[in-house]
C-alpha cells in the first residue's frame, strides 16, 4: 500500500535532519580523497557510471538517504507510475513516457487500448515513414529528395528534441548516419521563424509541427508563418508538413499533412523525446535505427532505476542527495556542467525538465508544503563556463552543487596533439581539476587568492556520446527528478504555473485589460 | 575624497534595512498598477527605457537607494574609474572599457601612452583593415574575397562578441550591412573545433584569434588546430590569421598574421565587446560604421550612468534596487529574460558578466564581507522559457526577481497577421502578461491553480534590435554590475576564482597528482 507523505512528515527525514554533517574538504583531501573516488560510483548503463565522492555525504548519511528511499517508497512509486496508476493527480492523467522506450512492468490498457502497443506502432509507422523519406519514395514536388528537417514546437516540444539532435549530430557525421540536418523554430519572436527560412532550402525541407493539444499559440502561429512562406515560394504545404500530436487534436486525420504520428496525455511534454516528438525528428535526422538505439539506452537505465539498494540505484541515490542540499544544508540552485560540447543544450533541456516538474509550492493533493521544493537549474559546457560564472561558483557567497558529466572520448575523433596532451585529454584533465578544486579549495595568505573549498560536485562519466550513452544520460535525469517529486510529494507531471501568463496574454491581444495590463501593452505599443 | 566601505558599515543601508517593505501585490493591482506603470520609468539612450513599475520598491525605498548611492559615492567611483584611478585593486589596475567607446572623462596617460588616442588608434586599425577586407585589397591566397571570418577565444573573448553578433545579424540582413558571416570557436573540446571547421570554406575564411595574454591554453590549442586544419588544406595559416592582443603578449608584432590589434590589462575580458575583442569581428562581419554605431549607443548610455540622480540614472537605480533584492529581502538569483530571438545569446554574456565580475566574497581590501553579494544570473529568451522554467518562477518555493528586454518591433521585419495579431504583437503580449501575472498573481479555489503573485521584475522597452540600442543595452549592464560592485565594495574587476582550477589542470597534464586527482584522472582516462 502506498502512502504519499510530504517529506518532513517522514520519520527518516527528521533523523536525516540531525545526521552531522561531513567535512567535504577535509574527506577529500589526501588518501582518504583517493578511496573516496574509488568507492563513491555507481555504475550506470551503456558505459556510464555516476561518482558521488565529492559530495558531502558519508555511509551514515547515505544510510539515512536509504531509510529515506524505503520508507518514502520511492521505487514502489515508480512502479505504480509505469504499471499505469495515475500519478499526475492534478491533470488526472496516467504518467507513461517509460513506456515509449522500456516496456517496464505490466500491460497498461486505457479505453480498451494497449498503450504499450500504441507506442511501438506509432515508433513503427515513424521508422516505416522515415525510410520512404530517405529512400526517395516520399519526395517533394520536384521529384528530389528531402534534406532538411524543421522541428515546430515549443517548451517541450522544441528542448529535449534540439538537445538530441546537436548531442548527436557530430556522432552521426563520423558514424555516416546523418541522412538530414534538422532544424528548429520555437520562439513566437517572427525573427526566430524568418532566420530560419531564409537559411533553408524550402523546396527540399519538410516540416513537424508538434503540438499535443494542436492548440499552442506560438507553434500554430509559426505554422502558418511556415505554410505562407511555402505558398509564396510556390510549393504546397501539405506536401512538406507532418504532424506529431494527439488523435483528439485539430492536427489528427488532417489531409494538410503527410503523416500524422501521435502520442497522448500521458506524455508530459518535457518527457516527450522518447516518444514521437523526439523520434520523428531523430528518426528522419540519423534513421530509425538510431532512435531505437536511444530508447535503449534511456530503457536499460529505467530497468536500473527500479533498483531498491540506493547504492545500485544511481538515480535515486542522486535525487536524494539533491534533496539532502536543498532542504538539509539549504542550497538554491544547482548548475548542470557538461564537459562536452555535444551536450551544449543539455542543461537547456534540464532547466525545463527540472523546473517545471518540481518548481512547485503545494503537495500532490494541492497543500502548500513547508519546504523547499525544485532548485533553480542552470549551466553551460566547460570549458566554457569556467571562463564565464565559475568564479562565483568558486568564491561567492552562496554555496551552488554541482553535477559535472564527461567523456573520455570525442565524437569526431578529430584532434591534435598540442604541448603534450590532446584536446580530449584538456578537456578531461579541467573537470577533474575542477571537481578537486571545488571539493579542496586552496589556502593561500592572500585572501584574494584563497579557495575555501567544501563545494560539492557529482559527475557523470562515459565512453563518448553516442545514441545508446545518451538515451541512459536522459533517463537518469528524468528518473532523478521523478524521485526528488516523490520525495517533496509533488506531482511533478502537471504544469499550472504556465498558464495565468497564457490567459492574460491573450486578454492583452483581445484588448480587454485594465490598469497595469493596460499600461505595459501600451509601453509596448500592442 | 573618496572612501571605501562596505554596505553593511553605511548608515544608509542600516535605514533601508528597516524601511517598510512594499506590498508589491497590492500596489500593482487596479489603478494603482496603472499608476504605477506611467510613473516608474527612466528614459535610457537610443529609444530604451528602464522600468521598475513591478518592482516591491516605492518612493520611500526610492529615497532610501538614493541616500545609499549618495553615501557610498557610486558615481564618484565611477568618475574615478573612468578618470583612470586605480580601481582593480587585485591585480593592481586601471578600468578603461569606457575609454574605448565613451570617451568620458580626463585623459588618462600611462607611461608616456595616452589611452584614449590608443584605443581610438586600434579601432581605426580595424576599420582600415575590414575596408580593406571587404574591398577585396586584403585577400587569401587564390585572390578572391574571404567570406567568413571565425572568432577564436573563451570566456569574455566568445560570449560577448558571440552575443553582440547574434543580436545584430537579422539586423544587418534586413539593412544589407552582413558583409561576412561570423562563426566562433571557444570550447577546448575538439568537436567544437572540428564541427566548426568541418561547416567553413576555409580558403576564405579569416581567423581572429583573441587573447590578451597570449598565453590562454584553450584559444591556443583551438589556434593550433585550426592552422593544422588550413595546413591540411594546402593553406598558409599565415594568410589566414589576425590576432588581437595585448602589446605585450608573443602574438604580438609576429610574422605569424596578417594583422594585430591590441588591447591592454585595463579592458577586462568580460568587458571587452567594444575593444578590438569585439570589435574585429563585429567590423568585418557588419562593416566598421556599424560598429562605430554600437559604440555611440554604449558611450550615450555611460554619459546617463553618471547623473547622481537616481531616478535618472537607470544603470544606478537597476544596480541598486538589485543590491535591495539580495541584501534586504534575500533573493539569491535573477533571471534575465529578453523577448528577443536577437538576444538570445545576451543571458549567458550577462552570466559572465555579472557572476565574474560580483561572484566574490572578500572585498577589495581582502577582508571577508559578511553580507550576501552577486546572484546567480541564468535565463533564456521569451516565450521560450514560458514552455520551460517560468513554472517554478510563479509557483516555486523560492522568488527570483526577473529582469525582461523587450521591443517593439522585430528585426527582419517579416511577419504575418495570425489569428488577429502579428508574431511580434503576440510576443509583447506575453510579456506584457508575464509581468503582470508575476506581480499580481490569481486566486483560485485549487490551491494547484493559485498564484501568489508579489515576484518583482523589471523590464526595458525600446523600439528595436540595432547597434545602437544594443551598445546602449550593453552599456546598461556593465555599469549596473559596476555600481552593485562598489555598493557591496568588491573588486569587480579580477577573476582569482578561476585560478585554482587552471592550475590543478595543468597539473593532471603533467601527472603531477596525488590523491583525489589522481584518481579522476583516471576515471577519465587521461
Amino acid at each position: 500500500m502506498i502512502s504519499w507523505k510530504n517529506l518532513d512528515q517522514l520519520s527518516s527525514y527528521q533523523e536525516l535532519e540531525k545526521t552531522a554533517p561531513v567535512n567535504l574538504k577535509e574527506v577529500m583531501s589526501g588518501e582518504s580523497g583517493a578511496a573516496r573516488v574509488k568507492a563513491c560510483v555507481v555504475p550506470m548503463e551503456e558505459g556510464l557510471s555516476y561518482n558521488y565522492a565529492a559530495k558531502a555525504v558519508d555511509d551514515t548519511i547515505v544510510d539515512q538517504l536509504q531509510k529515506l528511499a524505503d520508507e518514502a517508497q520511492l521505487v514502489d512509486k515508480y512502479e505504480a507510475l509505469y504499471n499505469g496508476e495515475m500519478i499526475n493527480t492534478g491533470e488526472k492523467r496516467l504518467v507513461l513516457h517509460q513506456l515509449t522506450r522500456g516496456q517496464l512492468g505490466k500491460d497498461v490498457v486505457v479505453d480498451g487500448v494497449n498503450k504499450r502497443s500504441f507506442y511501438v506502432e506509432q515508433q513503427n509507422r515513424i521508422a516505416e515513414f522515415a525510410d520512404k523519406v530517405h529512400q526517395g519514395q516520399i519526395v517533394p514536388e520536384d521529384g528530389k529528395k528531402f534534406t532538411t528537417v524543421v522541428q515546430i514546437g515549443i517548451g517541450g516540444s522544441d528542448l529535449g528534441p534540439r538537445a538530441m539532435y546537436i548531442a548527436l549530430r557530430n556522432w552521426a557525421i563520423r558514424s555516416n548516419s546523418l541522412l538530414m540536418e534538422a532544424k528548429f523554430i520555437s520562439n513566437v519572436d517572427p525573427d526566430d521563424a524568418a532566420a530560419v527560412l531564409e537559411s533553408t532550402d524550402l523546396a527540399h525541407a519538410l516540416f513537424i509541427l508538434v503540438s499535443k493539444s494542436g492548440t499552442t499559440l506560438e507553434t500554430l502561429t509559426n505554422e502558418t508563418f511556415v505554410k505562407n512562406a511555402l505558398t509564396k515560394a510556390g510549393l504546397n504545404p501539405a506536401k512538406h508538413m507532418i504532424a506529431c500530436t494527439s488523435e483528439a487534436s485539430p492536427l489528427a486525420h488532417n489531409e494538410g499533412y503527410l503523416a500524422a504520428f501521435y502520442m497522448d496525455n500521458y506524455i508530459g511534454g518535457r518527457y516527450s523525446s522518447t516518444s514521437v516528438v523526439g523520434g520523428a525528428v531523430l528518426s528522419l535526422a540519423f534513421g530509425p535505427a538510431v532512435f531505437a538505439q536511444f530508447l535503449e539506452g534511456a530503457a536499460a537505465e529505467d530497468r536500473r532505476a527500479a533498483e531498491k539498494d540506493i547504492r545500485r540505484n544511481p538515480e535515486m541515490l542522486d535525487a536524494l542527495i539533491g534533496v539532502y542540499e536543498r532542504n538539509v544544508l539549504g542550497y538554491e540552485s544547482t548548475a548542470v556542467l557538461p564537459y562536452s560540447q555535444a551536450l551544449s543544450r543539455f542543461p537547456a533541456h534540464l532547466q525545463q525538465l527540472d523546473m517545471e516538474s518540481n518548481g512547485k509550492s503545494v503537495n500532490r493533493f494541492g497543500e502548500p508544503v513547508n519546504y523547499p521544493t525544485g532548485p533553480v537549474i542552470f549551466g553551460e559546457p566547460g570549458t566554457n563556463g569556467q571562463h564565464s560564472f565559475y568564479q562565483l561558483l568558486h568564491q561567492g557567497k552562496n554555496i551552488i552543487p554541482l553535477q559535472f558529466v564527461g567523456f573520455k572520448n570525442s565524437q569526431l575523433g578529430v584532434d591534435d596533439t598540442i604541448q603534450g596532451s590532446t584536446s580530449q585529454q584538456k578537456l578531461c584533465a579541467n573537470v577533474a581539476a575542477q571537481i578537486v578544486a571545488f571539493a579542496c579549495g586552496k589556502d593561500d595568505e592572500d585572501p584574494n587568492k584563497r579557495f575555501d573549498g567544501g563545494r560539492p560536485s557529482s559527475i557523470i562519466t562515459g565512453e563518448d556520446v553516442n545514441p545508446r550513452s545518451l538515451g541512459a544520460l536522459l533517463s537518469h535525469f528524468e528518473n532523478k527528478v521523478m524521485f526528488q517529486g516523490f520525495a517533496w510529494n509533488l506531482n511533478s507531471f502537471d504544469q499550472e504555473g504556465v498558464q495565468l501568463g497564457k490567459v492574460l496574454a491573450k486578454r492583452v491581444l483581445a484588448h480587454d485589460t485594465e490598469g497595469a495590463l493596460t499600461e505595459y501593452s501600451r509601453l509596448l505599443n500592442i
